[in-house]
């Protein structure tokens, strides 16, 4: 039994560390299973195709980094304090990529969503559930902003939510075009601009 | 002559096309063939690869789009209007391939962007310059503005040239998740905040 889970578990990691690098047309089944060290039988024990295993590594990476937001966006301090400190985690991210592997590699989802596009509907589903419940975390942070009075009530809303993550996603294109992490250095004075909160 | 260079221009619609709808990695020589009706064998008598034809239809793409950007932000009307002219192009683009393919398919250098990431130097290269131009012509316009006092110069920099199309970028990203170019409505009063020029 242990050793069945961990073979599952090192599938999702090595399907989500390769995706993270090279996206999703460019990794298939045997690669997974070689960088997973796990024989393609048993892949196929786990997994129906390549398409369920990438579902259930993005929902395993939300998890993650899900949980991680939440932490962040719940923590005891004023909520643009929070927002703030999310923008800086996602920046973070960039910087331990480029020192871990050499390249600034982006966003997984962000990089899934524009490569798939609506290509592929059950991955597209996974990735837009994903980033509605980014939207909805953010969305909070706002509402209470506004109600602390410091946020007027038209930026308190799911668009403005929606556009500050796009800002968010935008920069990190830009720092994986560049290889460059430090592009991200400006995020939350532009999102602060975005928000009217300079 | 005449039917040789019609041959090569159809391959690289066709693969700006294909590229446009479904990314680099899910697209091959034979489809890009069979789309633009040419022999596989005529093919490689104008490209040696996938890569050199990537490149090259990149660039034929850019030619149009960049004589349409450099056309809109050299009007003759205050550098904002330009600005603002120039992301609602963006955003009828999407609403025009909503339209024509049912799909937003968002940015074709974006897409290869945060799918190919640097696993591709050729490609990368190119996309680099492409994306250095369009923040060339943004900053150009935010210098224009700093001059005739409409815009701080902490604001008329490369960065925040950069920080304006990280917001389209993004914002794209969102209407193609949700395939909804009715996201990109708003699109020109957050770079107004950006900008601090609300």
């Amino acid at each position: 039994m242990g050793r069945t889970s961990e073979a599952r578990e090192r599938l999702l990691d090595a399907a989500c560390d390769l995706m993270r690098g090279r996206g999703y047309g460019a990794i298939g089944v045997a690669e997974i299973c070689e960088r997973a060290d796990v024989r393609k039988g048993s892949f196929y024990h786990f997994f129906d195709s390549k398409q369920t295993l990438t579902v259930e590594a993005l929902r395993a990476a939300w998890a993650d980094d899900g949980a991680m937001w939440r932490e962040v966006l719940g923590a005891d301090s004023g909520p643009f304090r929070r927002l703030k400190r999310l923008v800086e985690a996602q920046a973070e991210a960039q910087q331990r990529s480029k020192r871990e592997v050499g390249a600034v590699r982006g966003c997984l989802y962000g990089n899934l969503t524009l490569e798939l596009g609506n290509q592929d509907e059950v991955v597209h589903g996974c990735l837009k559930e994903i980033f509605d419940e980014q939207v909805d975390l953010v969305h909070q942070v706002l509402l209470e902003a506004h109600a602390g009075g410091d946020l007027v009530a038209e930026r308190a809303t799911r668009a403005s939510a929606r556009a500050v993550l796009a800002q968010v996603e935008g920069m990190v294109l830009f720092a994986k075009l560049d290889n460059d992490p430090a592009l991200l250095d400006g995020l939350w004075p532009q999102i602060a601009g975005l928000l009217g909160v300079a």
